[in-house]
C-alpha cells in the first residue's frame, strides 16, 4: 500500500469493519425478537393466554422482515467488499443463522396457534409439564447459541450440541406417555394432539438451535460440522485452530 | 479490454462459466437423489416394504454429504472468482436450495422410519389413500420446482406455489379425518399416529418445495419473495423484468 493510498484505503477499511459489526448485531436483535417470541409463546400456552398468543402471531411478520433486511445486507456486502477468509465465513454464517432464526419464529407461531386452540377447546389434561420442561431447555439452548454467535465461543457452542441430545430423549419419552394416556382417555385426543405438536416445535426449536451453534464452529474454525457426530465435533476443536491457514 | 489481456480473460471467463454450469448441474443432481428418496419414502409406505424404507434411512448421509460439497463450492467460488449480479444470486440460490433440498431428505427418512415403525406394529388401518395422495402432489411439486430450477421457469415456480396452497388444505382435512378415527378406535392410536407424522412430514415436503420455487424467482427476477403472499408474488411477475438494472 503506497502512502498515497492509505488514508483512502483506512476510511474503506474502517467502513468495511462498521458494516461487518453492523450485520452481526443486527442479526442478534434478530435473535433477541426470536427469543421472546419463544418465551411469549410457551407462556400463552401455559397460563392458557389468548392474547399474548395472539401477539405471537401477529408479530412473526417482524422476524421475517428482519430475515429479509438482514440477507439483503449481506448480498450487499458479497458484492461490493467481497469479503474473503473470516469476513466472508462471517457473512455466509450471518445468512445461514437468519434461516435457521426465521424457522424458530415459525415455530413459535405454531406454538402460539395450538395455545390459541387449547383456550377455545378447553385445557389438555396433561402435557404442560413436559411443555415447560422442553420450553425452558430448548429456550436455555437458543439462549447459549445467541451468546456462542456474539462471543465467537465454540465451547459454548459445543454445549448447545449436548443439550440437543438431551431434548430429544426427554422429547421422546414425553410424546410416548402422552400417546399412552390418549389410548387412556380418548375424548381428550384433540386437545392432548395440540400439546404434542407442541413439543415437536420445541424440540425442531432445539434442532435449529443446534444448526446455530454449528454455525458458530463454522465461523471461528472454518469446518463445516453440519451431520458431523458430537464425539467428532468435540474431538475437532480440540485440535489447533487453523482457520485461515489455507 | 485490451488485445493483450483478451486470451487470458477469455480463458478466466470460460472457466468461470463452466464453474457456475457445473454447481448449477450438481444441485440438480442433489435434486434427483432427493426425489428417489422421496419417492422410495412413499413406496414403502404404502407398499409396507421394510427393506427399501430401510435403504432410504442409509441414504440419507449421500443427500448430507452433496449438501456439503456443493456448499464449499459455492463459497470457493464465493472467495475466488467474486461473482456479481446475476453470477452472484445463482451462488447464493443454490446454497439455500441445497439447504431446503437437505431437509427434504430429512422428511423422507422420516417418511422411511415411520413406514419401517407400521411394519413393525402391523399397518395402521386409516390413512394410506390419504399419505398416497399427498404424497403424490408433493412429489409433483419438488420436480416442478427442480424443472423450473433447471429451466429458470417462473411461471413454473409460480405454479408451484399454487400447489403448495392445496397441499395444504388436503392436509389439514386429512389430520381432522384421522383424529375422529383415533376417538372411534382408540386401539389404533399409536399406528394411526404414525400416519399423522407422514403427512405432516409431506406437509413439509411442499414447504420446501415451495422454498425452492422462491429461490427460481429470486434467481431469476432478484426480488426476494419469501414471506410474501402468493398474489403480490403473482402481481410483481406479470410486471416487466428488470433484473440487473439497478
Amino acid at each position: 500500500m503506497t502512502p498515497t493510498t492509505a488514508p483512502h484505503s483506512t476510511h474503506i477499511s474502517r467502513q468495511f469493519n462498521h458494516e461487518m459489526e453492523a450485520i452481526r448485531t443486527r442479526l442478534l436483535a434478530m435473535g433477541g425478537l426470536v427469543e421472546q417470541q419463544v418465551g411469549n409463546a410457551i407462556s400463552a400456552l401455559i397460563e392458557s393466554d389468548y392474547a399474548v398468543a395472539d401477539d405471537v402471531r401477529l408479530n412473526d411478520h417482524r422476524v421475517n422482515q428482519m430475515q429479509i433486511d438482514i440477507d439483503e445486507e449481506c448480498t450487499r456486502i458479497l458484492a461490493r467488499r467481497q469479503p474473503a477468509a473470516s469476513d466472508l465465513r462471517l457473512v455466509l454464517a450471518v445468512t445461514r443463522a437468519t434461516s435457521d432464526l426465521e424457522r424458530i419464529g415459525d415455530e413459535a407461531q405454531k406454538i402460539a396457534r395450538h395455545a390459541m386452540q387449547l383456550v377455545e377447546e378447553g385445557a389438555a389434561p396433561r402435557g404442560y409439564a413436559e411443555a415447560r420442561h422442553i420450553g425452558y431447555q430448548v429456550r436455555h439452548m437458543l439462549q447459549d447459541a445467541l451468546n456462542a454467535f456474539a462471543r465467537f465461543d465454540t465451547q459454548l457452542a459445543l454445549a448447545v450440541l449436548q443439550e440437543d441430545q438431551a431434548v430429544d430423549m426427554e422429547y421422546r419419552s414425553a410424546t410416548r406417555a402422552l400417546v399412552t394416556f390418549m389410548m387412556e382417555d380418548p375424548r381428550a385426543i384433540s386437545r392432548v394432539l395440540n400439546i404434542m405438536w407442541v413439543l415437536r416445535a420445541l424440540e425442531r426449536i432445539g434442532d435449529h438451535s443446534n444448526n446455530l451453534a454449528e454455525c458458530v464452529i463454522y465461523l471461528v474454525r472454518g469446518t463445516d460440522v453440519r451431520h458431523a457426530s458430537f464425539e467428532a465435533i468435540e474431538a475437532s476443536l480440540e485440535e489447533p485452530d487453523r482457520r485461515d491457514a489455507t
